[in-house]
């Protein structure tokens, strides 16, 4: 998604740099004056990395790459808070997630997510920047975009149902999603820019958010609880494999490290949906 | 160390192309011609890469992602065999390490490494290389070569024993190395050529290589039973802690995946031993 700062540019307290984060000069301009806190959140998407590799390498990896060796040239290290994905861990899952799993990405998209985490992990420890990656889950709603995330299917799924909408769903009744709701995210994101380095630090500063744990019928259920029984007829299923394998095989998650630091999901589907109207 | 290709030039199969590999000229040169097999060996080890930052960055990190984008745009997939490190595993280290141990590198060379990892597997994954990754332990002997590698002190060490000089020891008698013969090591790297890509891919083309785990004592006193007590008077101990931490405290290792494809380690101290006086 393009990030729209038409609202921003009137503010006098915001100075707006629009552009590509892989545009040298782009990055120069918004480096020009020190950094104290940065929020990056850009990046080329699981879809569109896959499709067009050179782009999600420009952006998500040499970008990033050039983006945290400006931050490094700084006089003093900025807190970065950076949206990692859960797309670091890949199919086929594991049968469970923790804070001592594995990361295999199966997506060029996770595999660059991952290494930005390895890099701000590797700055921070020599005290260039203070950084700490927070792995995001389905975050629902996110704006119709087309061609999007891989994962948008569990937002245009909430989407359609709530507003009456047929829909056909690529996963199956059975998929299993990690959810949180934009408004969660976005605390989180919030949180994420006051809790001190040093908590970070045993986790090598990146790790997995909370998410609510649910198959897509008990997120079925819980719509037909909120908005009738109705809701149900809406939905059809046309599973694609491999996307079920990546994005609807999400195991049972625990998240020691998030949780200890005060990060939360949404606590149950009925909040969750109550959230995600708010953005609707 | 510098490769010396003196030997090589002289054979007239070789094409010698010396010079770095963070040159764009001398990679254009060495891929001038399609190449079918990769031995990629070049590095800035562990203490150089961790006293130059912006050094090993270049050479372990760019220079590396140019490589790999130049073998993609071969017509053909080149099978590459990757030196990683066990650097990818960092202080404090965990009680044992096994094929899911979840990688947290404490060293640049370690990050930098596990970045090399993860961009070879996601380079197979897409079938436009055929990689291997295998990570290396503590190779003896090396050759002396002054501000080397931080895991030297393993080779030199032996080095002064078996030719009866004294040496002042970085580590502890308790101290834990894993360690393997630079004749096994070669063994294992032209093992690792042969075998088939589709073996490698469900462990996402990264592995650490068996090797024998002993403490220093234990090695002492196997080269007390080769050459005489008498190698027990000349070593003394002067421990650095921050050394030890990631070079002298390696835990018990199961290596499955390196088993069942056929990678060895010495077998045992005695027959490590005899294999490093080749080298000697």
């Amino acid at each position: 998604m393009r990030f729209d700062a038409a609202g921003l540019a009137d503010d006098a307290r915001v100075h707006c740099v629009a552009g590509s984060i892989a545009d040298a000069q782009v990055r120069t301009e918004a480096l020009a004056q020190p950094v104290d806190l940065l929020f990056h959140l850009a990046g080329i998407t699981s879809r569109q990395a896959e499709a067009d590799f050179e782009l999600g390498h420009s952006v998500n990896l040499e970008a990033g790459i050039h983006l945290f060796e400006g931050l490094r040239r700084q006089a003093r290290g900025a807190r970065v808070v950076y949206s990692s994905s859960i797309a670091v861990f890949g199919a086929p899952m594991p049968d469970h997630i923790d804070d001592d799993t594995r990361l295999m990405p199966a997506l060029s998209y996770g595999a660059q997510k991952q290494i930005g985490e390895i890099l701000l992990a590797d700055y921070s420890r020599r005290n260039w920047l203070d950084a700490r990656s927070l792995r995001l889950p389905g975050i629902v709603a996110r704006p119709l975009v087309r061609g999007g995330a891989l994962s948008a299917f569990n937002s245009d799924l909430i989407r359609a149902l709530v507003t009456g909408q047929r829909y056909t769903c690529p996963v199956s009744a059975q998929a299993t999603l990690w959810l949180m709701s934009l408004q969660r995210c976005v605390d989180n994101l919030l949180h994420a820019a006051v809790v001190p380095g040093d908590a970070f630090a045993a986790e090598r500063r990146a790790f997995t958010l909370p998410a609510l744990h649910t198959s897509v019928a008990r997120l079925v259920d819980a719509l037909a609880h909120e908005f009738g029984a109705g809701v149900r007829e809406l939905i059809r299923y046309e599973p694609d494999a491999q996307l079920e394998a990546q994005f609807g095989r999400l195991p049972p998650l625990a998240t020691p490290c998030a949780d200890r630091l005060g990060f939360r999901h949404d606590g149950d589907l009925s909040q969750l949906i109550r959230a995600v109207l708010v953005d609707l």
